[in-house]
């Protein structure tokens, strides 16, 4: 039928059955008892050969990068992303459709499948949320490894940035008492046969300043100042630190107060792990190499000048390429019913651009006939990204997007009561309540437009919880076809009954994928940041127009300038409104999206305007998630994570 | 011949032969070159079962606990501890010393052999030291790895040790402003059924308050307020955060200056993770529930009314030991010649023990006939702590300790100038001067008189450098063992040759261990903490006293009270001296030992006193190691790593 049947040492899959209960246990109990396949029978039959992966341990295993120059020359399937409605706090269950989907492609549908989905992080985790490997009968497996350290990518890009932190302040320090001459020694010292050489940042360096030098010694007094001083200005820092630890005593700190550094002391901060400009490189990367060029060309300061200063100015962009070395290759687990999943990047999608890699979809995309990959939040968030960013950069275009609704967010965008995490529900949204229902599927009709104006096929999945009723689930599945111009809308139970619960909806993206797509993109590049900023104000946000602070105004200015302004644009927004302001539910009109910074991340290749305030850097409540975690000592098993 | 042939699954050794050039590559060029048998082969050689290790990639694997279990029931072999004389700031080769011991024990004694070396720190790797895998032909492989994430240990402690930073922080921010009524509530929600359970260290913590109660709601208020209120002393948090990164501007920072937090802000700093208490720990622990319990004893803070603040009482033991489950299996490796290696853990030797784990010594004790471990800088520091500490805990006894001497340091000893790293040698150093060099002999002298006070046989390795002459390297033989007293002193080439050059040491090793061992330790646990911090000054420093500050004088009252008297003596003290002044050279005599402050790590088991300024964060050069390391994009070959 396929092409990719033709891929002789593809071994048949075979999925692993569920030994389903009812009433549903634990995400962890389920977890714990789901059997695996070796991770290198996945791996062979997603098409895989031996030594194109490193396994880690039986159930885990990176994939190289050479399985894609092999694969990239056989045919792609079909790309479906998977978002959602503005959701509650709680998540509205969008990985657990995303995997409970898969399954249904994959072991019911005899459909060749990968799914690809982000690394979690572990603030969060240990925080307020918990895991994140899915739910009930639709999970990754093993989901402690999932939760925890996985391969260590997170590890690795937080080593590269505090790496690169480090250089930066100490390049301040040591400049600040060495003569020219002093700096010309150091950095470029006699080796032990008396020569110089140039390092390879150092040679980079030359080229951008325009100098023509074979020897250092060739060097003028002018030009030995010109390679060697980077002159930063401690005002114009933009590079701070990151850890993946919700820790909200780091949002704002003031380093260097030890007795040698203290007149170089200056206020700073740490970010969560999953929001550094790294991450989003290694999100949109298309090779080592892209890599190691988007991370020479990350800008994390400007001289006083106001010439920006890369991490090739600083020498570091070679050491953090070696550092994510492995990072950069997506790690191979399964579903609970044996399909493949890659799981690569984890970026936020509210102040990132909130999606897994393209490596990993490219990857998947030569190995599969559908691929299932999600987009951080809601459609206004994670898959306008996913559009106007990634796709951009990859040159992919998705067949399909899968909209996740529940009663539950509807209810509250209806104008029901405020949904906290850790608090117990409100009754209005455990019992019938057609009315608030109805009042909030404008939120719903909201993101189908969106998924609309770029052209692609929306099929709504109304995630069933327990407690709702089929009145409530068929009104939603009415309303999305009928007034919300969905290509079709079905109720799924992949939470209690595994891909057999979400038949129909696979069905439904089997048939949405044959429809012919018609992507396009929100706006051009060459439009200016304002348009650009603008466009989606009002064309994904529903806003009436933009006000600018006067910071950002000056940060337009100076981007367009440096020619940053052919960026896309990566807004940086709650995902809890389709506007800017997270006590807006449903579908707000009449406002404005103020933008009160412009920030550039330049190694990814977007401008991020801020709009109102957000936290990259979570806090942990008085009882954290990691209060229930611990471990069995007689068997190593993880308690209390899920 | 030995009870280790009948482990009837262990495969026979295979020696990697060397391909060996004169003059000899680069370390990196020689790493590359390096042949490597498949990691499963090499724990199949060792006696390992295929189950009883995880793969990470074809040349990693970890060792499960499991297999100690099996193995403790055979026979140990014999156990040796390679340490140093006093060395410059460029170190002596002690690591390529160990890796040279072992080939030659394993590849051309035919001795089965394991050797057992710290984990490097990225932090220094980056900065000052470059890579830590020996050097010539004496190396372990995959050296990349070895030096970059290996199988993220490093990482899982430095996760772990901030969770509990941000659970320190956050939970003094939280009582502030909750009733104590609020605490209950948060600390013990009503599960959907309208049930309130104890968390597990909620339960720890009411035996620890003598509280008896099934359920919560029983508690009196006293005892909820007692339960839940820890009233941490802002004024007395003990624990820092820590990063793998040599990043001077963390040494001394303010915490807590954003806009939530501000009213909380306090003085605190970051240390380098290698001398986290959770390193020393993993280093120390015997099992997963050894290391469960002792995360858990971690004091962190003293509350109010002095009483110390235990991890547990913080909730988060539990998920810091879930973050450490696989940090707590030693890796596999190998060295150049193919004899296995077991890395793990990784203290700094002059603010921590200095010293690999003793799950990883013991796994090798059981299999095999000879195990090389490595304590950190001289023997008045990590071979004091490895006898001290170490063996106290695990139970274990050397039976030959190893040091390694050199021309080059004994000549800086006998008062040649200052040797200084990334700075050309003094010609005093590669050119013979014997009168020099015999200056610098009491060094030497003092550290085999230290070993000899826990009377162990000593072996002296003068590790040879190219520019040493016949005449010098003749001259500390000699004098090691007609005045020194050592059991044997050899001329090693094991740089240049790999284990052919270290065939003399081996010999001499294996004779060493033939003699009777006559194990003592230096002082008993229960002196009084002067007692033991004098003998130690007096007995492995040669110090005429020690004086302590006012500080430290209440610390010890303080520890004395809590109980804390009976722990061994952990010393923080430069490695550059015998004394605890870096600039005395030699044999330093007539000096008194300063006591700046004791420290407690309650949770590895030591008092640390710290002697004169040690600094628990390095900083970067202008130039770091790091502007030299790269990526070749084409191959993925990482370059300037050495």
């Amino acid at each position: 039928m396929t092409p990719y049947l033709d891929c002789a040492e593809r071994l048949p899959f075979s999925p692993t059955p569920l030994r389903r209960q009812d009433p549903v246990p634990s995400d962890l109990e389920i977890a714990e008892q789901a059997r695996r396949k070796p991770i290198t029978l996945v791996a062979e039959e997603m098409g895989l050969y031996p030594h194109e992966i490193e396994a880690f341990g039986p159930h885990k295993a990176k994939v190289k990068l050479c399985a894609l120059g092999r694969l990239s020359k056989l045919p792609m399937g079909k790309y479906v992303d998977v978002t959602a409605i503005t959701p509650t706090p709680l998540g509205e269950g969008k990985t657990t459709t995303t995997l409970g989907l898969s399954q249904a492609l994959g072991a019911h549908l005899d459909r060749r499948v990968v799914t690809c989905i982000r690394q979690p992080s572990l603030g969060p985790t240990f925080g307020i949320k918990g895991g994140a490997a899915g739910g009930g009968y639709s999970q990754v497996v093993p989901m402690q490894d999932f939760n925890l350290h996985l391969t260590g990518d997170m590890h690795a890009i937080t080593a590269a940035h505090n790496l690169a932190s480090a250089a930066l302040d100490a390049r301040i320090f040591h400049e600040s008492d060495a003569t020219d001459e002093q700096l010309f020694e150091r950095l470029m010292p006699k080796d032990r046969h008396g020569h110089r050489v140039f390092a390879h940042s150092l040679k980079l360096r030359l080229g951008k300043l325009g100098v023509q030098a074979e020897n250092p010694d060739d060097l003028s007094a002018a030009d030995r100042r010109r390679l060697c001083r980077l002159d930063i200005d401690p005002k114009e820092i933009m590079w701070r630190r990151v850890m993946d630890v919700s820790d909200r005593f780091l949002r704002g700190i003031t380093v260097g107060q030890g007795n040698e550094e203290k007149d170089f002391q200056h206020d700073s901060g740490f970010d969560i792990s999953s929001s550094s400009e790294l991450m989003a490189i290694l999100a949109l990367c298309r090779s080592l190499r892209d890599l190691r060029l988007r991370i020479g060309r990350v800008v994390v300061a400007l001289d006083r000048k106001g010439v920006p200063v890369t991490l090739e100015d600083l020498g570091v962009a070679g050491a953090m390429t070696a550092l994510m070395r492995d990072a950069i290759k997506p790690t191979l687990i399964q579903t609970m019913e044996g399909t493949p999943v890659l799981v690569h990047a984890g970026p936020f999608a509210n102040i990132a651009h909130g999606n897994s890699s393209i490596l990993a979809d490219k990857i998947a995309l030569h190995s599969a006939e559908y691929v299932v990959t999600e987009s951080g939040f809601g459609a206004d968030m994670g898959m306008e990204k996913f559009c106007d960013i990634k796709c951009r950069v990859s040159g992919l275009r998705p067949d399909c997007v899968v909209v996740v609704a529940t009663v539950r967010s509807l209810k509250m965008h209806g104008g029901g009561p405020k949904v906290v995490a850790g608090k117990p529900l409100d009754p209005v949204y455990t019992e019938e309540n057609l009315e608030l229902l109805r009042k909030g599927l404008p939120n719903l009709f909201h993101h189908l437009e969106v998924v609309r104006r770029f052209g692609i096929p929306a099929v709504v999945a109304v995630n069933r919880f327990s407690t709702d009723t089929e009145l409530e689930l068929e009104l939603i599945r009415m309303a999305a076809t009928v007034e919300g111009g969905a290509a079709d809308a079905v109720i799924c139970e992949h939470w209690a009954k595994g891909g057999e619960g979400a038949v129909d909806l696979a069905n439904a993206v089997v048939k949405a994928c044959e429809q012919p797509s018609d992507f396009r993109f929100l706006y051009e590049l060459e439009h200016t940041i304002k348009d650009k900023i603008e466009t989606i104000a009002k064309e994904i946000y529903g806003a009436d127009g933009v006000d600018y602070s006067e910071l950002a105004e000056s940060k337009i200015k100076e981007f367009t300038e440096l020619g940053y302004d052919t960026f896309p644009i990566c807004m940086a927004k709650t995902h809890l409104s389709i506007s800017h302001d997270p006590t807006l539910k449903g579908r707000p009109k009449g406002f404005r999206i103020p933008v009160r910074d412009v920030r550039a991340s330049v190694g990814a290749g977007f401008l991020y305007p801020l709009l109102g305030k957000m936290s990259t850097m979570p806090g942990l409540p008085t009882r954290p998630s990691f209060y229930d975690i611990d471990v069995d000592t007689n068997t190593g098993r993880i308690m209390g994570l899920f």
